[in-house]
């Protein structure tokens, strides 16, 4: 009997990505010194902040569409470096966008320009100045993180065929995911632009997020041109599930389960999809309400209170949850038109289940 | 008879790369307008800075270097890609660093930022507000190009071995650059912390515009693995010589020629190799009357001109004139060793006059 590729859970995949970052970043440490100690220090604030945080579930869609695909003896071992590829992509983007959006922290620790404002305190008094270049110390991190995620792309141990298709759907996801930051970033403060969140969840998150991991997984596990086609679809209804489900837990979520405050959103005013729901969906008298305690620095606990069930009595909360169950029937119906066994419709059964019915 | 590879001029290869960056251009916003009109609007920022200056030098390198290796029936348009990705990758290096000196003209015209701040003005007051936004605007668009430079590199039609190596090359080269931006950043503010020029002309400029364009064509080119290594140390030589002649034409160059202001450099009191040789040789009287006129924010022409004085007196101009032969010699010493016809030891031989000797 030869081993079986049986698909690792969600913890072991963690446990394996985490490891192999934990080594990745000590050799890139190294490495930096070379170049000199302040390249070592920028190193150990991206060590700090790659072990500290990340449920490393990109990687583990990856290895789960291949299992899906690859040979009873096909080993996970010669696909992992396109795993991390995509793990490095993601902390690439949460380290450019934490610029972006002027954040300090990420995984309740102090993000790179967080370590860095602390870095440059001796040095730089002005604290805009020291701002802006604790900011330019981030983006040359982001640089390198993004720069090294192809280079192990390009490590993996698959044919030129599958490896040109992985690093061209690797490609369309960032080139994807910069124009969903745009859009994103921009629909904060364009005047007479009203750009819908569903967009900015196609292109922001099921990108880079879902498409790329879940396709590039089928691609280096040899799945055909017509189940890789129908993959990029399911991963496109996960995606902007995923998002969905996001919103809904940044409303009306457990804190204590999600590690989420259930007021920023509301009293930032973001725009998601469930508040583009409220708006076609109330009266007069309950937009009024509402429009008195949204997007309010100060609104009192009772205030947000009253938004939460202003949105479920318009039938907002419950329109994004039927919309959530939409994606998931469409997702579950191309599950059932791919040319795979039973064992590994289940699997990918399973990546519908935690990316749409998730409480955290 | 077969057609033979002619090493094209340097006017040749950037008609080549001109025409295929323009066609690259096109494609990319043709995409984006299917993401969103702001992001269409994104890449024709792009498209006007990509296409409103630059030598192609690292191109033509790269070229240069593939032609001194490859088969006389080789042909140009394979590795053309690859030559395009150290093109993109600069580009995507000028806008980040642009980002980190808050510069918004670039080749003459707005940079990214530079044209965004105009798009900003209608829904953005608060000048600092605005910048910050276009800031992070010409972030996305150097984090897009970076992505892009890697996805032409995986489209270089050779072999795998090959190609595998080439993207080593190439990320090498983004570690090293990230590192010495870093450490060029750093050295204007860091107290007790000095980091040599010519240290930071090894990384930052060496590194990604030399070695990786130069090692990336002779790989291609079926260089054996010696004289890669070789290559490698004469693109260094190469990269360092380049910066030194920079720094001379920074302070004595023809601005008529050069396009570049000969007063910048000492009014903002950039520490050069130059500079370090002056210290290095000069009396006290001379550090003395350096002192006062340097990094002076208003200095007159005619006390730059007495600082130019100073400089060729104490002989810092001429030291640094024989560290650049001195680099020539050992890179022509090298070129002696390779295994290579003198045909191509002369494309070779002009590469080093290309960037030892210039004066603009």
């Amino acid at each position: 009997m030869h081993p079986t590729v049986s698909v690792p859970s969600l913890t072991e995949v963690k446990q394996l990505i985490d490891h192999r970052l934990a080594e990745y970043c000590k050799v890139r440490t190294i490495a930096a010194k070379q170049v000199g100690d302040q390249y070592e220090t920028l190193w150990k604030t991206i060590g700090t902040l790659l072990q500290s945080g990340g449920k490393r579930f990109r990687p583990y869609m990856l290895i789960t569409a291949f299992s899906t695909y690859a040979d009873d003896d096909a080993d996970i071992e010669t696909i992992l470096p396109a795993a991390l590829a995509q793990e490095l992509i993601h902390q690439a983007m949460l380290v450019h966008d934490d610029i972006i959006d002027r954040d300090t922290v990420r995984y309740g620790i102090k993000n790179v320009s967080g370590q860095y404002d602390e870095i440059y305190k001796p040095h730089i008094e002005a604290p805009d100045e020291r701002s802006h270049m604790a900011l330019s110390s981030s983006l040359l991190a982001g640089d390198v993180l993004l720069s090294d995620a192809y280079h192990f792309l390009s490590r993996v141990d698959t044919t030129p065929d599958r490896l040109m298709q992985a690093v061209t759907i690797f490609s369309s996801g960032v080139f994807e995911v910069v124009g969903g930051e745009l859009l994103d970033t921009e629909s904060s403060f364009l005047k007479d632009t009203v750009i819908s969140a569903e967009t900015i969840a196609r292109f922001k998150t099921a990108s880079y997020s879902f498409i790329s991991p879940i396709t590039t997984g089928a691609v280096l596990g040899g799945a055909s041109v017509s189940d890789v086609q129908m993959l990029r679809q399911f991963s496109e209804y996960l995606g902007v599930g995923y998002q969905l489900r996001d919103d809904l837990l940044g409303v009306f979520g457990n804190p204590a389960q999600t590690g989420k405050s259930v007021a920023t959103d509301l009293i930032e005013g973001k725009r998601t999809f469930l508040i583009e729901q409220f708006e076609a969906l109330a009266n007069d008298e309950q937009k009024v309400a509402f429009s008195k305690m949204f997007h309010k620095a100060d609104a009192s606990e009772l205030e947000l209170a009253t938004i939460r069930d202003l949105l479920v009595k318009a039938g907002a909360r419950e329109k994004v949850e039927d919309t959530i169950e939409l994606l998931r029937a469409k997702a579950e119906e191309i599950l059932a038109l791919l040319t795979i066994s039973e064992t590994s419709a289940q699997a990918l059964r399973e990546l519908v289940g935690q990316s749409l019915s998730r409480e955290k």
